[in-house]
């Protein structure tokens, strides 16, 4: 054996042996599961002994929907949320410039630019937009583009606007606008539309710098005992270059240097470039393969309850004027969904609102229905808004759900406002969904939350915020159990992944992926769960992390 | 829709939706579960409504270990067990004579011969073997073979010497005789090692009669609602020959005819015919593909209890001068089995006593210790002379078990005189495996034993033989429920066929492969069950047996 973890609480997520003290390894694959009497018997002069102390030892965490390009691009941004004043933004700017150029041995590459977001001039005394001249002060060397909190809005400086070529004589651009003084000399500060002369200047992300984002970010959720995710990355580069972030992973892969297991759901829209996508003989990896392998077709069919895009089937209660916004007309899902799935590829469907689920699941079953075949493992992300009727569909399909727990933490201040009170009490129904028999794998979205996991299964337990409230919970009929709640987060990930002959549970045979943590979830009291901290992560049978 | 069954008691083996009315199917697949309500909504102009008159429905029968070859071959061959004399041989031979002929439209094909099996004249008045004047009372025109009981003497007709060739002046052979009457000529008897005579002039098994044999085979099979078999067929044939076999049943799953789903158990010891098998390129299927598959290598490592050949790890107690016979010594295990598995394709053993267990599952180990792959199905065939250490080691090594619960018929006869009482206690344990967590497949071992799959089940759950005794059945602590023995002939033979993503439940995205019965076993008086009948099989959709 090349390494014995024992003296744990090892849960297993294997019905068949549900808990262990001991795990052998070797060669990346579980051998042994037992008892430490057992499994130390197995101890060779090359075996590495682990110690886990008694503490509580899980399978690696599946994050089932996650952007590790978008989470990895945010390290390598400014984050300016907490400025509270423009001399507060350029200090940011400076330190972060530091930290980078030490980092990298005293300079920064050819075409790197300094990236920030999130200021919000509301917040400041002095409410005005920066300008490139208060950017200068950060640097002169390196361009630099600042971007608002609605994002409408980029601010450069002046090393930026020499790159971009942006000076006096520049023209205006429809449905933008590029700021002027007084003089007819740009100021830097550039307006919807026009903001896409600065995306065209920043240099287009290289393979290199693909491979060195996703391994920053992975490195990341190792730490959160993350060691197997289903990732949206295609939507983090222009549409016609996610054959970079599949050359770039593919590469990591190959040359064992991808720090996670990544099932790619695959943004492809619109249908031509589905259709190349296929025509290059890219295919849904459903019999194992490498760390990196292609996953479903994501589709993003609705937008979000905050922003009352997500489609509903009937009018906002709080905006009676909107039933949000579908993405695809059910003509253009069901063609998306069948080309796909004609090719043996799910989908993977965006779908916060009601409306926008009975649309996908319409899609879905037409697809099956026209061209049935077998093990097809189509699935909703989020699933949201949902009714009694659609949660027996989700199972009659045999789909799979992508929840986001943690989603709670916000969600529960505006669902009851947004869609009214009784379809309130059937959505974010993960409970029902189990005991209906539909498959659940659980997930962050991250960046847009957290991807600690032991949050989310917090808020999956409690139903609450991560402020512990309400106290009794949200929709507390819904509370899942932490043994459902830890599933979730590796069977039910690996199945959602069709991994589950290979991963998600602590089985001999499996590949070995763990989690330790530092204090047992499933015995303390609940309110603790949100401050469990992973202390180890093992990845194919390598200690990847330590705490 | 092609074709609805509705009005049905299913019970699915999902454990996420365990019963329902009805099912929906199209192209061979399961589309829908549900309610009647439910699926006949889903009913168009092209759906053929099926009622199922509110019967039980199951999935399809796995038979985990069972010889299709052999018991096709058993069809072929005259019968003779029930003949008490040597008139009774003679008009049976030509009864089947008769009716084969009728078959064939008036005559056989060339290279033909009538073969029969299990005279003994240890029951005959006439106390004589028969002889070839006999047999040439059978037919003067076709050669005529009668093996005895023993199967150590062979008796053939005077057209059956003259093609082999056999005359006055045929050389004896050592180790075998050949009867000659008083004046010299060949009796048409032959003894031990002159039997070879006989075996090397029948005509080898053509690629299209074994399509033939197997196909009917098969037939029978789904009249008990079997529906795929993990079947051991390079025994029919001799040893340089098992390509035949592949031929024949591949081209048959190619072009669609063949009648029954076939995960082959290849039998290709010694080592040399191994290595050649793999150097040729087969690899065991484990991602579904066609009806006929190459499973895992078949190992035939003892005998049986009856003739105490099956080694145990003490001497037996009925004659403590023999432990009986390992086929193999540890050495030759390691190295067959690490050839197999280092090639993926996992071992299935035939171990009858505890000895050979012991060796098989230490072959295992090692094998996946100095080599590990992921979800390696190692498993053991039949696994009757079990002890708690073994048990438990079953499950360390996350193997199967293929267990013929039929054998309790005989079995419970003979087994405390073989072993003692004390290993009989914990033999033939499955109730005990099913606890540990070791998966358990069902099969029949036909046609050692009868493949009627509601026998067999009545066996698991009665631990009775087919006589009803013992009225409290033999070690009643095994017994398993009714649900518990299903499974393991549905879902525990996918499992063990790398089949359960695509069959062994009624689960939306299989096989639309069932069992319709004509009384519900899992309510009526368990004594009812060996007597209930398959009044319909389903298999990819098509109904291809109906009572």
């Amino acid at each position: 054996m090349d390494r014995i973890f024992y003296n744990g609480d090892v849960r297993t997520m294997d019905r068949r042996q549900p808990a262990a003290q001991a795990v052998a390894v070797k060669d990346g694959l579980i051998l042994r599961v037992g008892s430490d009497e057992e499994i130390l018997a197995l101890k060779t002069e090359a075996t590495e002994l682990v110690d886990l102390g008694g503490r509580l030892m899980v399978p690696g965490f599946h994050d089932s929907h996650i952007h590790l390009m978008s989470y990895g691009l945010s390290l390598e941004k400014v984050n300016l949320g907490e400025a509270g004043s423009i001399e507060d933004i350029v200090a940011l700017g400076r330190s972060f410039l530091r930290q980078r150029i030490e980092e990298n041995g005293g300079a920064m590459p050819e075409g790197w630019w300094l990236q920030g977001r999130g200021w919000n001039n509301d917040y400041w005394n002095e409410n005005r937009f920066p300008t490139r001249y208060d950017l200068d002060r950060i640097t002169e060397d390196y361009p630099v583009t600042y971007t608002r909190a609605c994002g409408h809005i980029i601010v450069v400086n002046s090393r930026a606007l020499q790159l971009m070529g942006v000076g006096r004589d520049t023209p205006q651009i429809a449905g933008g606008q590029i700021d002027m003084d007084e003089t007819g000399e740009p100021l830097g500060i550039f307006r919807e539309a026009a903001r896409d002369i600065v995306y065209n200047a920043i240099p287009r992300l290289s393979v290199p710098r693909i491979q060195q984002i996703a391994s920053r970010g992975a490195e990341q959720m190792l730490r959160c005992g993350i060691t197997a995710i289903q990732s949206d990355d295609f939507e983090a580069v222009p549409e016609a270059e996610y054959q970079n972030v599949i050359d770039a992973l593919t590469q990591l892969s190959e040359e064992g240097r991808l720090p996670i297991k990544i099932f790619e759901q695959c943004l492809l829209p619109p249908l031509p470039r589905l259709k190349e996508f296929l025509s290059k003989g890219y295919r849904t990896e459903k019999n194992g393969g490498g760390r990196f392998r292609i996953g479903p077709l994501k589709l993003l069919a609705d937008g979000s309850l905050g922003g009352r895009t997500a489609y509903l089937s009937r009018p906002y209660a709080d905006d009676p004027s909107t039933c949000g916004i579908p993405v695809f007309s059910q003509v253009e899902l069901n063609e998306l969904i069948a080309t796909a799935h004609d090719c043996g590829m799910p989908a993977a469907v965006h779908c916060i609102g009601d409306g926008t689920l009975h649309m996908a699941l319409t899609a879905i079953e037409k697809a099956q229905t026209e061209h049935p075949l077998p093990d097809m493992r189509h699935s909703i992300v989020h699933c949201q808004i949902t009714d009694e009727a659609l949660l027996l569909r989700l199972r009659q399909l045999n789909a799979v759900v992508h929840a986001q727990p943690i989603f709670i933490n916000y969600d529960r201040h505006i669902v009851k406002d947004r869609v009214g009170a009784e379809l309130e009490q059937t959505s974010y129904a993960w409970k029902s969904m189990l005991e209906l028999g539909v498959h659940v794998a659980g997930g962050s979205d991250s960046p847009v939350e957290s991807f600690d996991v032991m949050k989310n299964i917090y808020c999956a337990v409690t139903r609450k915020g991560l402020d512990g409230m309400p106290q009794e919970g949200w929709l507390p009929q819904q509370k899942l159990s932490v043994e459902e709640a830890v599933y979730i987060f590796t069977m039910g990930g690996a199945y959602a992944s069709y991994d589950e002959r290979i991963n998600g549970s602590v089985t001999v045979g499996k590949q070995a992926d763990f989690a330790v943590i530092d204090r047992n979830i499933f015995t303390v009291n609940p309110e603790e769960i949100k401050d469990a901290q992973v202390v180890m992560t093992v990845l194919d049978g390598e200690i990847v992390y330590r705490k």
